[in-house]
């Protein structure tokens, strides 16, 4: 256990988890797809304190699996702090002494954010696969009303990784007058076709397992085997081969010699065995559908007649985008894409490419260069923001 | 149809499997687990004659789904030829006017040799999971019954791609007398944690489909749904992100628009999905648990002190070694290893790095470089052959 006394210096300490709900029947949130959904709450949480001109606002959002919280503990028996507790706290690259850090979850999940486990108002059952399909977009335009919630004109940063920079990207040219800056990191600005490959055969191993019965197993057994099994598939997209190498190797779990049986011996088996039983205890198997959905769908381009060029030619943000050498998932060319079509259209970007061995996974793992680079991108936007009241 | 005098100059034609049963109790075929397995059968296919002196036979061998119909026809009905029928033939890279070619099937397999699904003379049933696991050394040991069978002192050459290069090369460190040289191509002295990772959830999706039954399912109905995803997933691994990018991009199926539904709309979705139910009208699930299964434990180092050198000290073939750029199930990185230890111990290694865009399935695929070189090296190995005569 942690006595709250405990937590290091550098952490935001207890924090809770909040929920905004800010669409009640008839009234409705407007998707891509032209249903509607209604109503909407968000959970986030928020670290840090918002100071008196509302310039210094950082928007984080999370990648697939992700949750609202991202920082600090929700109790003094945590094990675990939130996931970015590296990157967010007094003196971290997201300094909660200078900045007001909100976190939000996703319309579509499954961490306190309504989504296809929430109780669908029409039959007083959860959705299941009644559920809207939502997009990237839609997911910024629930945040939107968050934010107007928080009473935010502009935010100082939308930042994030994988997904989460999907949405940053998305909000920079949703609402180019809300963003100041933006920080997207290990993302592109559409998913690879083989990126979508991985996420169907996950959407598979859900739909084939027994007990999804359709996407109504929230009064039975849940598809823990298929999910399990998704989770496994994705997490070897997310290390690299070198860190899966370097990690695992060819080494045997328990023994030095081969069982001849079809047991889980090698490390790397069981390190994947165990990532899967981990996730089904945490994430709903019909989040997993519609958040992989989202992703494949997610495309900057596609509304803009092909162009990348022409998607960020209103956008008014600053970026910085990161990308990590290893990380075969969204590789460094989707980074450099995106750092090309803004430099065509003149805006102001800051690419780092990251050297690293660990793959996609890089950026929820401490890094001295992402942490400096965040830093000193934030400390040039936030003195930009002051110096307009100067 | 093909009329039989319709197929092209360059083919071998007509062909027809044909099945050697070498063990039968009470003798058998003693197994690397410690086990044995007895009676033994291997399907084998064998294209051109063998000259008088009995120098110019060839051994192809296939990787993990493929089978001893290597070249021709079986029927003048069928549409398609031999899985390598662009290598093998007159005039092509593995010359049937010149060189007696042997394709040999695997144990383990399910394609006419002895695999769980034969029947066990034990029980009067199919073996399923009560069949032994079967390593690529055990492979070897029962293609070279089928060797001696067919009066063949010394193979010309081994030949093979993927799995089918292990088993070449396993060939020349256990038989050295037996082996001139060796053609290995896109394959690796040991798979990759990756690659075992791949192996491992491709089987989990066979175990957890209700179908599988302990295996116990070949009066019932097989686990299809299992091994579909399996081999869906194994697809991925196949092909590179470019090819996958270059053929079907993000392009959908049916429309120009998002369906808004979990359907299969992707062009990519649907071709695993098809990738899928083809596999699973000619392969057996339990022979890809086992043959997945021999490929991960298969390791030249491991019973020589972890030293590759020390592996090929006492071969004595020259080999030929292929790896493709864009390959990164078995990167290039692991075909330099095989020549660099080759090249240490003073062994005879052309190494051959073919660029190109198709990643490991580039083995399979037509490719005027790979022809060449196939062709020369198997050219000097005649000469050589013949010398020894003059």
């Amino acid at each position: 256990m942690n006595d709250a006394s405990t937590f290091p210096s550098n952490s935001v300490g207890i924090v809770r988890t909040k929920y905004f709900t800010f669409v009640q029947p008839p009234e409705f949130l407007q998707l891509v797809s032209g249903k509607t959904l209604s109503p909407v709450t968000l959970a986030y949480e928020t670290y840090g304190q918002l100071n008196e001109r509302r310039t210094n606002a950082i928007l984080i959002l999370h990648a697939l699996s992700g949750t609202a919280h991202a920082a600090g503990y929700h109790s003094p028996y945590d094990r675990d702090p939130g996931w970015w507790d590296d990157y967010i706290g007094p003196g971290k690259a997201f300094d909660t002494n200078k900045y007001f850090v909100i976190c939000s979850n996703v319309i579509g999940g499954c961490n306190g954010s309504t989504g296809p486990s929430s109780i669908n108002p029409a039959t007083g059952k959860e959705y299941g696969l009644d559920f809207p399909i939502v997009t990237i977009a839609d997911m910024v335009n629930a945040q939107k009303y968050l934010i107007d919630h928080l009473g935010i004109e502009q935010l100082l940063s939308v930042c994030g990784g994988s997904m989460g920079g999907m949405q940053a990207l998305q909000w920079a040219v949703s609402y180019p007058e809300r963003v100041k800056s933006v920080i997207a990191i290990a993302t592109a600005a559409s998913l690879s076709a083989q990126g979508i490959a991985f996420h169907e055969v996950g959407r598979q191993a859900i739909f084939r397992d027994p007990n999804f019965n359709g996407g109504n197993y929230y009064r039975g057994n849940p598809p823990a085997a298929g999910l399990s099994l998704a989770r496994m598939i994705a997490h070897i997209t997310y290390l690299s081969e070198k860190s899966m190498h370097e990690k695992f190797g060819r080494r045997l779990q328990n023994s030095d010699l081969f069982s001849f049986r079809f047991d889980t011996e090698f490390q790397v088996e069981s390190y994947l065995h165990h990532k899967g039983l981990k996730f089904v205890e945490r994430f709903d198997a019909n989040s997993y559908l519609y958040i992989t959905k989202a992703i494949d769908y997610f495309d900057l381009k596609a509304e803009y007649g092909g162009k990348l060029t022409n998607a960020f030619e209103h956008v008014r943000a600053d970026f910085l985008v990161i990308g990590f050498t290893t990380d075969w998932l969204y590789p460094t060319s989707q980074s450099r894409e995106i750092v090309n079509a803004l430099r065509v259209v003149g805006k102001n970007v800051v690419y780092a490419e990251i050297e690293t061995d660990y793959g996609h996974d890089a950026f929820l793992l401490p890094n001295e260069r992402m942490e400096r680079d965040i830093s000193n991108f934030l400390k040039r936007q936030l003195e930009k923001a002051n110096s307009a009241f100067a």
